[in-house]
């Protein structure tokens, strides 16, 4: 089964600054595109997600800027499962130039809560969803 | 009464572009700073208009860029009422540099919603804030 | 010779605001990226353009919000020349969601400018991109 | 000597997510407003910095989520420097609300690049900057 999954997002100039290259606030939105990408090809999109009440929020981050983007750079996002326990979620992400230069890496770790802001278990109350991040997991190497 | 009301936005370094300047989408965020600020002086503030379920999109822009501004610029912003109607509420904003240079002006229409996205008649259901604004319009100049 | 031209931009979670709908600022943003996506199909990139040390900032825009778009959703812009004149250019806009809603219509004025801030004449000075956007103005109507 | 900066950052209704919170990628923006400011309490505005050729590259970030914040929130933003050596800087935010909820923690690392991208030496370079911030530095307690 696949474990990477790839996704393109083209740099805008609205998203350079005055040092001409990609504002580095913008890295964590195009992990949350890839990370939406991601969700919709394992056939889990958030607009189905939010529709049971179920949001999931960002609780941390970590982002390393190996090397700059800049207007009309094409990044190639790889997005992996890094860990997903009962209650969180990890995913880790590489971005690279279209030269193959690796530009960034970074993860991201979230929680699943429900309309009145309470912790919703996965495991439990999404036990499919689970079962498939659990297959994507990295800790759960062939 | 006080018909201009001013607010200042210190630019920042993720609101430049490559070109060195502010980023032109970033003066439309500036307006709705300014008519926050506008609507938390005249004692409307959304977060209290929103809380009796009524939301207010934008209706239409319009602007003129006539000088750059950069990071680190303290911009003032002007802002009068052009119009209220029953249903629609018309500001107009002038965004001065330091030096008392013009660098943006522009217009944005407003119309007020419930939850159900049917419209509001201000005039009606607002009637104290419709009164307000009425005052502080330019056609009501004395 | 086609006069119009289609970009598709997928409507990321960040661009939602708390009305739970595509704030309205990033409409000036998929402008700019419908914008950058026109110049590149008529073979006149803005990177081959700043490369000769010529940019192209915003004068003026209009935009008019017909119904709201949101996370997820497809919105597909449609770009025409509205007008080219020796100095100036006016693109046009009309945005629309997938089930064929007009979400939006705008319309961006640009100049060009080199290093020195100096107005360029694109008549003069780029006579070929001159033609090109000629040739596609709706002024040039068959 | 003070070893800790305040920031203040009102909400703003475009920071807000279809979640109705403040969006995560923000915070990211609000820790680059409250390092411009230190540097211009500490007397080394960018500005300044930027006028000898050296710019100021993020090397990487770490956040924690701990509460959310949302429109019209007053975020009040705790700076201090973490690290500094002869080629690194690295500062740490503690983000709080206004009834002193802690909101968000995090660390920015930064390095300091010329005009040619070659790195430069802060304290051979800056030694009166250098001496600033090794003074401001937690491993220099008093």
């Amino acid at each position: 089964m696949k474990k990477e999954f790839i996704y393109k997002h083209l740099v805008q100039y609205y998203e350079t600054d005055k040092m001409a290259i990609s504002h580095h606030s913008n890295y964590i939105r195009w992990m949350e595109e890839a990370r939406t990408d991601f969700m919709n090809q394992i056939g889990w999109d958030f607009v189905k997600i939010e529709e049971t009440g179920v949001m999931s929020p960002v609780v941390s981050l970590s982002c390393k800027y190996k090397n700059t983007t800049t207007f009309s750079d094409v990044v190639e996002i790889h997005t992996r499962v890094k860990e997903i326990s009962g209650v969180r979620l990890a995913l880790e992400y590489e971005m690279y130039k279209q030269d193959g230069t690796l530009a960034f890496t970074g993860t991201s770790e979230h929680c699943f809560v429900n309309k009145e802001g309470k912790i919703v278990r996965v495991k439990r109350d999404f036990p499919e969803l689970f079962e498939t991040l659990s297959m994507l997991s990295k800790d759960n190497e062939d």
